[in-house]
């Protein structure tokens, strides 16, 4: 079952100053991570039930350095809160979704997240999460 | 104030089979709307507080159908949701923000809107959103 819009991830440059932007857009900054294994920073702003995760890549061969390489800056991706990401990740597979992740994984702030292909969803990088709050 | 993540806009090729492709993934649409000052045509999901809306333009010189033809499908912008949209855009205008809309207008829903230029949000189309619900 889809429960809300978890987060919407943004791709920036300069993580810092997009903070200090996004605060001056009338946000607060509720944490800032790293998670190693996505080679990326994450500053979080919570909003309503949702969040919106601000990341900059830490290397060059980082998703999202590689991203703004291609696209520029923007939004990366739309992730959705899942109750049973396990077997909602079963239903899509059935469906012929096309996973870049067939068993979730462990993202920022220790969610279970996996991740749908755009080309299967209009052009959209979807991530379902699973979070135990 | 802002209150919610109010909505994230996907532009569609097709809308009558991405409506059949989000429902695949686990959602339902609760209404289809047409825009003609936007020409667009817009289906809406309810996801928690917020909303999925996809996008599909209904003539070439839409918004919708330029984003389309100059970077493919997928997430359009992102909407917030405010409570004074007039007073928000004021802020926003004093620190510098470049707006697209100086003053609302109304969008789907009968909301009012405006929106603010990526170039001064990261890459990012933001709108601001207020609804009377």
């Amino acid at each position: 079952m889809i429960k809300k819009i978890d987060h919407v991830g943004i791709a920036v440059k300069n993580l810092d100053e997009a903070i200090k932007l996004w605060e001056s857009l009338g946000l607060k900054v509720a944490e800032i991570e790293e998670v190693p294994e996505q080679k990326v920073r994450v500053a979080v702003f919570k909003v309503g039930e949702s969040r919106i995760e601000l990341l900059e890549g830490t290397s060059e061969d980082s998703p999202i350095s590689k991203f703004i390489a291609k696209r520029g800056e923007g939004i990366h991706h739309i992730a959705l809160g899942v109750e049973n990401i396990e077997e909602h990740l079963e239903k899509l597979k059935e469906q012929g979704f096309r996973l870049i992740d067939e068993k979730p994984r462990i993202g920022a702030g220790g969610a279970k997240i996996a991740f749908v292909h755009p080309k299967s969803v209009n052009g959209v990088l979807l991530e379902l999460c699973e979070r135990t709050e």
